[in-house]
């Protein structure tokens, strides 16, 4: 018999569940809201009965190994446990491994969201014929992941992946994250908007003040630096020189063949990458020595290092999510 | 009977070898000076005559499992050729492994010396209780190496590791590597020495004034920032703040257990491994929230982020050296 995995999207708006088989392909899909005010008890039930439903459509046709759950926030690998999650207030320390498992007596893995993003990226979207990626998320915030050797690598705590706070200017902005200049203040939607009210600020001619008032967003900018107006071109050029720097320094320390850009602002990419490829190969002379202008690779060498935009959009997360129980069974699988 | 290995450090102007046990106890160790003028035949005949020597010395009594050679430049892992070397010129796409094993019909292992210095205090240095380490090694330029799970991770193309030229000024000293403002721009020997006529220019007062002329390195900085030179002092905390940042770079992207600082600039510790804390601790969240003001774990936990001096000095390398053929050979033995 066939087997397959459910992947789970546990977000703060949206709930998102597929059914992937062992090969990639996407079975199913299904999806609700999470009804986070109605407590967590509640959450879970409505994803487990979701589960149950797809499970049962089936039985008797594939064998389920396991169900992979993607949520932000910090995650104790070992327990399942979340530690505790900006999107979900109130789980604290909460075993949504051991919660699950229990309702639906079917192994639960539970993994931090911009991980599964990168997992699943590397299984079936941009990174697929690699077995080592990072993922750069540029959403409100900048997230990340790392898959190393086809395994996601948590560091030493389950931090690692923090890659929107790698620093691309020391006196920089100040984050949140209590430094100053990280790369999460350059190269999200929320810094992109905070470039455009600088410059509107400053006084300066642009397209975008008529946005001044409402309605200035990453999307707005964009638009405007599509249509040719330097400020919003230049805001996007700083986007880009910020990925660059910080995807040079990864390329220079940990050499992986590519990186993946994903999230919201990913859709500038034909307004940043320019400056993103001109600033990596000026800051890695390992870039620059793999890689022509052309991003092909050089010197008869059939390889380069690869910056691309992500392929999965927003159902990354779900296939990396469902990867997880098919690496173990598939690991356990007598050959 | 024991199993032993060889190390080798094949540097451009001296060639170590030990002999070291599985259990890492050193064996004997020998030193000669690299002829490079003499030629690579001369060179690798003198290599393979000491490296016999040592073998005559254990036969009967212990068993050779193979030779591990740690090399500057650039390293073909899969062919053993060594593509090109700063301090070995002329050995341009040279069979190094091939060679040695003609001669001496042993497994040979040829490795980045940087890589081999970052396992072998992996294996028993600073690092010897942790699986992942990265290593800075702070010369007359800034080196390094990544272990991860006790392996060298040597990214796609071998050039992990170049975390000298990771950035930590964006617009800062021009490298020779063709970016700006990178680390090895500021926590190299070079560069104290760079700062210090850069004060001495800007007529600072300064107690390396009368050095001026002649003598002044960077150990002279270290002697006088811990005299109370006030230029040397700050010479120093830019050492550590420049480190700091890379450091809180890394622990934020791939969150390794330990962080090990070695070569000769490491010795002025003291003088830079302040402002390093301080620095790191501001850059990374991770950083600070595992570890206290004391370096120790905070919160009840048990461990903490470690940043920490090299332990082997100049042994480093001929430990990792060796290591490389022991751990191939633990892996292929019955258990």
């Amino acid at each position: 018999m066939r087997s397959y995995a459910i992947g789970i999207d546990l977000g703060g708006t949206n709930l998102r569940i597929a059914a992937v088989g062992e090969d990639g392909k996407l079975l199913s899909k299904t999806g609700l809201k999470t009804q986070v005010w109605l407590g967590r008890e509640h959450v879970i039930g409505e994803l487990c009965r979701a589960t149950e439903e797809l499970r049962l459509r089936y039985a008797g046709s594939a064998e389920l190994c396991g169900i992979g759950v993607g949520v932000a926030g910090l995650i104790d690998i070992e327990s399942g446990y979340l530690v505790e999650s900006p999107n979900l207030p109130g789980w604290i320390d909460y075993d949504v491994k051991g919660d699950i498992e229990r309702r639906l007596g079917t192994p639960v893995i539970l993994e931090n969201d911009a991980n599964v993003a990168a997992l699943g990226e590397q299984w079936l979207g941009a990174g697929r014929n690699y077995e080592s990626l990072c993922m750069y998320t540029l959403g409100t915030g900048v997230g990340g992941g790392l898959v190393l050797n086809g395994k996601i690598w948590r560091g030493w705590n389950g931090m690692a992946g923090e890659i929107g706070h790698c620093n691309v200017e020391p006196n920089g902005h100040p984050c949140k994250c209590g430094s100053w200049g990280c790369l999460e203040q350059y190269a999200s939607a929320t810094a992109v908007v905070r470039m455009a009210r600088e410059a509107l600020a400053r006084g300066e001619e642009t397209a975008l003040r008529k946005f001044a008032e409402q309605g200035l967003s990453a999307r707005v900018v964009f638009l405007s630096a599509m249509r040719g107006d330097t400020v919003a071109k230049r805001i996007f050029e700083r986007v880009g020189r910020s990925l660059g720097l910080a995807i040079g320094n990864m390329v220079n320390a940990v050499n992986l063949p590519i990186y993946v850009i994903g999230g919201g602002v990913s859709g500038a990419w034909d307004a940043f990458s320019p400056a993103l490829f001109d600033e990596v190969r000026k800051r890695s002379f390992i870039y620059a020595a793999t890689t022509a202008k052309d991003g092909q690779g050089i010197d008869g060498r059939k390889r380069s290092t690869v910056i691309k935009p992500a392929l999965l959009g927003g159902n990354g997360g779900l296939y990396g999510a469902a990867r997880l129980p098919l690496m173990l069974s598939a690991a356990f699988k007598p050959t």
